[in-house]
């Protein structure tokens, strides 16, 4: 089972994420936790391109470097953990690049996005996506204390129109994406999700 | 005016480039010279993890990484370059990933190949070809002295499946790309580059 999470920096994802693992580890999975972009020494590598403040990069090669550090995801680390049955949890995975390139660089394509996101999965996509939504002002009172990273210093308009993908993809898979209100007590959502991952896993 | 040099490592095509470079610099042009991968700060981050002997880099993530290089050498380098009249050599572009990528590691789907150049290079693509063929034997003999690299460590069916991809280009796209005859002098290729290119200028 292949489960992500997605939702605009400062929603608390990453937290519900690592949250599921516990739990279902307490349950006596076996559950492998990637993070996007990284997770391989590639895309670790290719992660600290990315994230340098100071980088020159335009939002294609932008796009292609997440792609790349997904198919190296994909083959070395989440087709290997779900053939042996473990359960994959992913903090960001495509939909966060149909979000954040696609819509947030204006490169929104979404036929051209679909076959790149196929090609740099092997076709492995989640079967449930946890999309924990927050308004930008929560989010970014909760990214406060953070260093800004090179995407995270983009202006508003940018993380409203990346907010505003994320919704449309909610809403238009409907069956594959939760969408969680991310204003709601981290146990509260914690609890929603793990009956839902629960009943997913049966 | 924008010309690229392809062929198998060890063809020649470097030196090509450079001879190219050289004759037009001499008859008062501004003349451009670009390397793939590489030729930008964040490509020649990118060269460093593709040619480490080290890394484990599955075909379509390396496919992805030379995209990603290509997509900002060509936003930040071709076409500023192109813009102001310059003439551009690429000493390897697309038609390598086509050959090394798609061939050379069996990511063969044309269509999708197209469509990833297209949005790679901003639809900036070379007007002539000069494609320096060799049989791999010469182009082994000429790359004795060199380390290895990762990608010039694959065995013979490698090289043979990626000329083979090249003489498919070369015959499909007969306007384009120009073939040379590797195993002829240097000076005697160098002349047969230089007429065509001044013709194709004029």
């Amino acid at each position: 089972m292949f489960f992500s999470f997605e939702g605009i920096d400062g929603s608390g994802k990453s937290t519900q994420a690592r949250l599921l693992a516990d739990a279902l580890r307490q349950r006596g999975l076996d559950v492998v936790e990637v993070r996007e972009p990284g997770g391989t020494e590639l895309g670790e590598r290719i992660r600290a391109l990315l994230l340098n403040p100071e980088a020159d990069i335009n939002g294609r090669a932008e796009l292609l470097l997440f792609s790349a550090a997904r198919a190296q995801l994909v083959s070395a680390v989440v087709r290997p953990a779900l053939a042996r049955g473990a359960v994959v949890i992913a903090d960001r995975f495509h939909d966060s690049a149909t979000a954040y390139q696609g819509a947030g660089r204006g490169l929104a394509n979404p036929d051209w996005l679909a076959a790149l996101h196929r090609f740099a999965t092997f076709d492995t996509l989640p079967a449930r996506t946890y999309f924990v939504d927050v308004d930008l002002e929560t989010a970014e009172a909760r990214r406060g204390d953070r260093a800004s990273d090179r995407m995270e210093r983009e202006g508003q308009d940018y993380f409203e129109r990346i907010r505003t993908a994320y919704l449309r993809i909610a809403a238009e898979e409907q069956a594959r994406v939760c969408t969680l209100d991310g204003r709601a007590p981290v146990d509260e959502i914690q609890a929603t999700v793990l009956t839902d991952a629960v009943r997913h896993l049966s």
